[in-house]
């Protein structure tokens, strides 16, 4: 089937830019002899997991348990969940996983490390925790070399825990220093750091410049969009991923709607001008998105488009766009060659 | 089960303010003698169709053909879909429910009215086309009542159509004038405006002060949001619709992270000052999301909470976050009383 015979508005990968940008990260991390973890929250296809460890990731990270439940079932067997897990339920999840596959997970605080002890001890498994680190994004994670190294011994000492290294997102200048220091508090103690994994997109090709770390979790790579180009890690060309849309009104001459609002494209801004980029009109702005609509300003071009014109679109933040298709299509150029299941949607326990 | 024993995060629906707010506004448009025609954009859950139809209701709303597909499927006999619909396949999957059930659509360009008459004219039926009126807010419609009884002429010459009316959203205060005014520009045509449709939660309660409406299409009205209490049109006490979540990390005093990020909230501000209303933590402002974490700020607290902690948040616009899960909760004070598949989930084509 021809690309332009689906209905929009509908998500199509590119499936030779996909390839290309699978290889193309693997072999920057494999020469810089980096792990790769790739995180499938931006996909959530098992397919495209799959392709991904196939070009040499040692295993993958998920956002979430449920996120983790539905790749185990996939047949992945080497899961990192860099969250804070809470709850009995959540939990008791969690330790039905670690039965089954390789699972690690991480902590910032000494609440969240009780309760995976407590967890692991009832499961009767020796789970591996990472202290989070917060290295700048002021998000989660310690505060300090000092906190991460306090939380680092009680990780140690607690029952059927297992500490593994420090993780944080994104992966920041200061990175080894922060590394190298909690390593120092550590030293007395005779607790090493295996493991310390970075992770984000945008600073994905600047990876090897902190010699500390170890793996690197890149999400967006695989598709790309307007977040990620921003910064240039990902370009226009090998932007992989795009929405079909249709233009459906033209109700004044410089105003046009598409079919795509935000139930298809979100209202991710996170400072960018406008909802996504329109790849036949860069130019266009589209300034606004209700739910089934998008609004676009097509004043700034030259040749505007007809009613029932179809245009393709960037999005700004691929990952939260993918989340709200049941399905995603990959077109080899023009033809479409699979539709895949977007199998971990929806998934936020 | 308790609701406390729900797994973060979930949206869960206060049955009794459900209830009520159905009833509320079914009372008013009865008193006003305007036909309620909800929109189930909102919800997507056939079940609570079902309790505004069993309230009064003379049918429904919905925003794409797939979501009528749905509702179709769920036993609904009458569904309004105002949408310009273009593209072979999907006015091909709008005959076959034509031919099912009682459909109406609307269109803003004599591009679209044709291809609504080519494709009924194929199906053998007669379909009921409103002309979309732009009065204000920008979208889709027509730019003038000259504009707007010209293509109910158009309508009303091409075969297999039946000029049904007209349709705006939201309703705005020069409704009446705007009808009148393209119901002059007809008279001598001998063509009458049979409906009037007008839409919207914010203006509900101002329905009855356009006298030429004749039936009314709110969505958000059942559940209530920030977006709808901005006006006045709902408020913090009727309500229905919270996303549960707890509080997973407190790295600095101020700062705490929630188990709801864009994947549970999504970003829509629409003007609106943060992501969503901590109703434990009013002061509290959700001032980041990202894909799984709520960033707080509870500096203006004086009681600040623990890591563990659960919390409630009134999403900005409840729409696309009951969009985001397959799932709601339904409670009956604090116990639960059902779970509703969001049976039209991801239905955008």
């Amino acid at each position: 089937m021809h690309v332009d015979e689906l209905e929009t508005p509908v998500p199509v990968v590119d499936l030779d830019k996909l390839e290309a940008n699978i290889s193309r990260l693997q072999a920057y991390l494999d020469e810089h002899k980096i792990a790769n973890r790739p995180h499938i929250k931006t996909h959530k296809i098992s397919e495209i997991a799959k392709m991904q460890m196939d070009a040499g990731a040692i295993g993958i990270t998920c956002q979430k348990v449920s996120e983790a439940e539905v790749m185990a079932d996939a047949g992945f067997t080497d899961i990192f969940i860099p969250y804070n897990i809470i709850g009995e339920k959540k939990l008791a999840r969690l330790m039905t996983l670690a039965k089954r596959i390789n699972v690690s997970v991480t902590a910032d605080s000494a609440f969240v490390v009780q309760g995976l002890s407590n967890a692991a001890q009832h499961a009767g498994l020796t789970l591996t925790v990472l202290v989070e680190c917060d290295t700048g994004a002021e998000r989660c994670g310690v505060q300090s070399p000092q906190e991460a190294a306090d939380l680092a011994r009680t990780i140690t000492q607690s029952p059927n825990l297992h500490f593994g290294g420090l993780m944080t997102y994104p992966s920041a200048n200061n990175l080894d220093d922060y590394v190298n220091e909690t390593c120092g508090l550590l030293k007395k103690d005779n607790i090493s750091i295996e493991r310390v994994s970075g992770g984000g997109t945008p600073t994905m090709w600047n990876a090897h410049e902190n010699k500390e770390v170890t793996e690197h979790r890149a999400g967006i790579y695989v598709y790309g969009d307007r977040l990620t180009m921003r910064p240039g890690a990902v370009t226009l060309d090998t932007c992989a991923f795009k929405v079909f849309t249709t233009v459906v009104s033209r109700p004044t001459v410089d105003r046009g709607i598409l079919d795509a609002g935000s139930k298809s494209l979100s209202m991710d801004l996170h400072g960018l001008e406008g909802y996504g980029y329109i790849c036949e009109y860069p130019e266009a702005k589209i300034y606004n998105l209700t739910e089934e609509h998008g609004h676009v300003d097509f004043s700034a071009c030259e040749k505007k488009p007809e009613i029932g014109e179809r245009v393709t679109i960037i999005p700004n933040h691929c990952c939260v766009v993918s989340n709200l298709f049941d399905e995603v299509v990959g077109a080899r150029g023009s033809q479409v060659e699979v539709i895949w299941k977007v199998a971990a949607r929806g998934t936020v326990t």
